[in-house]
């Protein structure tokens, strides 16, 4: 269990692929033409497809899931910002490590810095999560 | 264009489904068994399968995408907090309103309350968001 300030969360990596972004369309109901229309989203100033920025935070929030199971789904905080776009074909990875621990009445508040980036190391989103890990 | 405080970003409804579940687990790689094994969920505290918080988020973040367009993908801050389970066969609607205009270098950053709730208004994840739309 990660609890310790200091304690870096196992990362995930992905591959982006157009597949992925159309499901995530599909899903979200988010089917903007830059994220599905490679016709159009030639003519965009992107110049092709785009992820969406959630697609990304997505990645995030498995990473979360992993760490710290359905306390993640029942006591979940989380603020981030989208710094830069992700394409078909990128390559990801999430990272985060916790930065404070707190007592709460429910249990320990875990606070993380999280976000997802490139190969080459741009930050695609990043931000904060935190979760309550139950006493005892 | 939303841009003035107080005005409300169209709403968005959905009913959630299993097969939408499995869909996001499939594109997040979030495939818990509480998220996609019936079996497995029906022995979990929350005794049927669940949704991932992230879900509902997306449906927010498709309403901030129709109210902003690109400037949600380029700009995008994120504050949520998950407060309740969503079950396969809730019906939810988002919900957002803008709270602040300030100025900044790249234009005008409007910040909103948002959320989605159940039928019932039992809200299911709530926070902020903002963008920065541009001059001009």
């Amino acid at each position: 269990m990660v609890s310790s300030v200091g304690q870096i969360l196992p990362e995930l990596s992905r591959s982006v692929t157009q597949d992925m972004i159309g499901g995530y369309a599909a899903v979200s109901g988010d089917s903007n033409p830059v994220h599905v229309d490679p016709e159009f989203a030639a003519g965009s100033s992107f110049g092709r497809i785009v992820a969406h920025g959630m697609l990304t935070l997505a990645f995030v929030s498995d990473m979360l899931a992993q760490a710290f199971g359905r306390s993640w789904l029942e006591s979940g905080r989380l603020k981030v910002r989208f710094r830069a776009p992700v394409y078909p074909g990128d390559d990801v990875t999430t990272f985060g490590q916790v930065t404070d621990v707190t007592d709460e009445d429910a249990g320990h508040r875990i606070r993380c810095t999280v976000g997802c980036r490139k190969l080459d190391g741009q930050e695609v989103v990043t931000g904060e999560a935190s979760v309550v890990v139950q006493h005892g």
